[in-house]
């Protein structure tokens, strides 16, 4: 086998564990570099490769890459970039192409979500099509869980294990002020079309009545009459009441509780501030004082409290990658299948990238409670694994030690990128 | 010496750590058995005492008592409940010195911040003029470190770990975005009058120029126009700019930037929330994509981030008052005294409750940058070692194992509370 260098990037929002996976890439290649030269990272995603801002990892240590693992946000930059069809407008992949050819790279890892598996596909699509060899792996990250055919994305498990952390805490925070004080307490959370890191927050009940009593999800059509009502009741019954809202949620007529002007390049509306509308609703109609908690980027970057599991399958689907691409696969993902939930035991299989880009996995009915409050008992036995494991990074002076790697970059042998 | 039973109650704004303070009550006043008979601890703060709703606490195994280190929130319950002055209306605290007599309670522990230590002392005058023979000592606890005499307030050094390491994590999240995606992160935190925890944000930086670039401090008087400068300026430097808001950031006029009245000084209606306010305030004039959040509850009950030096000092101070009380001292308060700050070195004294209460302490200017938009290296030699130590609580199944006691009550003996 003759030794080609690889492109590896990272795409869309990061997570506390998107390194890991890229630590798992590297390694991997280091360890295979009879038959894999150089990984070239890109800087900012796909565009680091358009842009020919390549950064070559062979100058980053051994011990700098290892604590990729336990450094959160994106080590090489990321991009959110609408890719085209390569039939519609085959002017950006031939610009790839350019590059990729004037750097010898033959394979290309692409991690992220759903938008990233479609870019990934294109690029598959489009390299076959235009005849530049090339093997294409994307490699799962979202937090928001919502990737098909995988039992879980790399991402979530953190994003979760943070999410039913602070709701346990803020509970026991509100349960005490409750008499003389505040009487709800509302968390956002992300998920704008899933509601997977809401149910999340059901982790931390021992039992169904236990907070956060009401969960509120994308999935489940938002009632305010019935959900003040429930408000009321919980307040009455527990003397407080703790929610935990998805970003997402949604009226009968299928649009966001709360909206804002802004609307992203894939034409997804910006969501925030659903927890201030909930409580001034709540306060309007019971007069209860409360207080609220935006989490937004905290849970996603809370590699303080990442999730020993996904930690670890975060890393395991980056050595994956690597390995499937060696094996000669393209447009695959390496998908986490589950074997049994006690104990937690999973194994890496590969996944056609056609068959993840572009669906999105939203929670299934039987996994939300029939009064569309909560989450059921196959939810808890789906999700507990997700968090388990402690998995701290090393501190010095009381702050974590996370890695700024030098990301050197490799000169340009291309014209400049002209889009 | 007589045998005599104890009163310890929580109050105010809980803290990740106002456990461990009850802890070192509990275990110092245990171990002081000669002296000491039951403590029992008010049900919801002094309002446990004035309801005579006492919980025994010996009927709690040492387990369950060591077990309160490591869990947030109150363990008996808090509230916020001014006292009168015994001058003006002495009804409460005859109702209080009948219901200590009639459980033969000698000894008043109170744990709490500015208005608690109010208490402590209205509570140790009604007892001198009422005849009613009460040891009064108050324990320190508050996020916003804001009491006047002690280094550092227990509650506060977790809370600014927990604001420290999330800043940090988010700034590298935004770092990884701002090429092709959101521009400015603002993170809300609390700090009504002082900017403490809004200046621990700034232990996140190495230089003077890492993010946060911006903090907003409630001592520096909020000037939209040259804010709005400052952030361009970091954005067009830095490619993305972190904010870092104090709740109580305030105009000129001696106004919150924003308050219950919902409307901002632009115009703009808010359904609450400084950050939302600021980042409006942004995008209108630049234009650039923003994300916020606002940490409320998280950043005081994080018991799961808990910083060592903070816990050991709670729990210090929660031995101290046990010990001072023995000794006779009256109307104080344990404070901690800082010998040198690296390696970090303190002892405890006792201080007057009347130099105490009601004094509040802001952040000294010298602590503020000459800009007003960062903490100096003053600042960071006295913060530093307030975050100082990694102390987790235990973990089963990817949860942390928080204590919940039996709290059980000790039958009344007097006739019920009419107030």
């Amino acid at each position: 086998m003759s030794k080609r260098n690889a492109f590896y990037a990272q795409s869309g929002g990061v997570t506390a564990v998107i390194n890991a996976s890229a630590c798992g890439v590297l390694q991997t290649a280091r360890s295979a570099s009879p038959a894999i030269g150089t990984v070239f990272a890109g800087r900012n995603g796909i565009l680091g490769a358009l842009r020919e801002e390549l950064i070559d990892t062979s100058l980053e240590s051994e011990q700098d890459i290892a604590a990729l693992r336990h450094t959160p946000g994106s080590a090489f930059g990321s991009c959110r970039l609408k890719m085209p069809d390569h039939e519609q407008d085959p002017a950006p992949y031939q610009r790839l192409f350019e590059v990729f050819a004037a750097h010898d790279i033959a394979y290309f890892f692409y991690n992220g979500g759903n938008d990233s598996s479609d870019t990934t596909l294109k690029v598959a699509r489009a390299a076959e099509a235009l005849g530049y060899p090339l093997t294409c792996v994307g490699i799962p990250k979202t937090v928001d869980n919502d990737l098909p055919l995988t039992d879980t994305c790399p991402g979530f498990g953190s994003a979760a294990k943070y999410v039913s952390t602070s709701i346990l805490e803020a509970s026991l925070d509100l349960q005490s002020m409750c008499e003389t004080s505040t009487r709800v307490f509302i968390l956002e959370v992300m998920g704008r079309h899933a509601g997977w890191l809401a149910a999340a927050a059901g982790l931390a009940q021992d039992t169904e009545t236990d907070s956060p009593q009401i969960i509120l999800f994308p999935e489940v059509i938002f009632e305010p009459e019935r959900f003040l009502t429930q408000v009321r009741e919980v307040v009455e019954r527990d003397g407080f009441c703790v929610i935990v809202a998805s970003e997402g949620v949604q009226t009968g007529d299928g649009q966001f509780l709360t909206d804002s002007a802004l609307t992203d390049v894939f034409g997804h509306t910006q969501l925030g501030g659903l927890a201030p509308l909930l409580a001034n609703m709540i306060h309007e109609r019971h007069g209860y004082r409360h207080h609220w908690a935006v989490a937004d980027y905290l849970q996603r970057s809370a590699r303080h409290m990442a999730s020993a599991t996904d930690l670890e399958q975060a890393w395991a689907v980056g050595k994956a990658a690597v390995e499937f691409a060696l094996a000669g696969q393209t447009a695959i993902m390496p998908v986490i299948i589950r074997e049994q939930s006690v104990p937690y035991r999973w194994r890496i299989e590969a996944a056609p990238l056609d068959q993840i880009a572009n669906f999105e996995r939203k929670m299934p009915p039987e996994y939300i409670r029939e009064d569309g409050y909560g989450i059921t008992r196959a939810a808890r036995a789906y999700l507990a694994p997700l968090i388990e494991g402690e998995a701290y990074p090393p501190y010095e002076n009381g702050r974590p030690c996370y890695v700024r790697l030098k990301n050197t970059r490799v000169p340009a042998q291309c014209p400049p990128y002209t889009a």
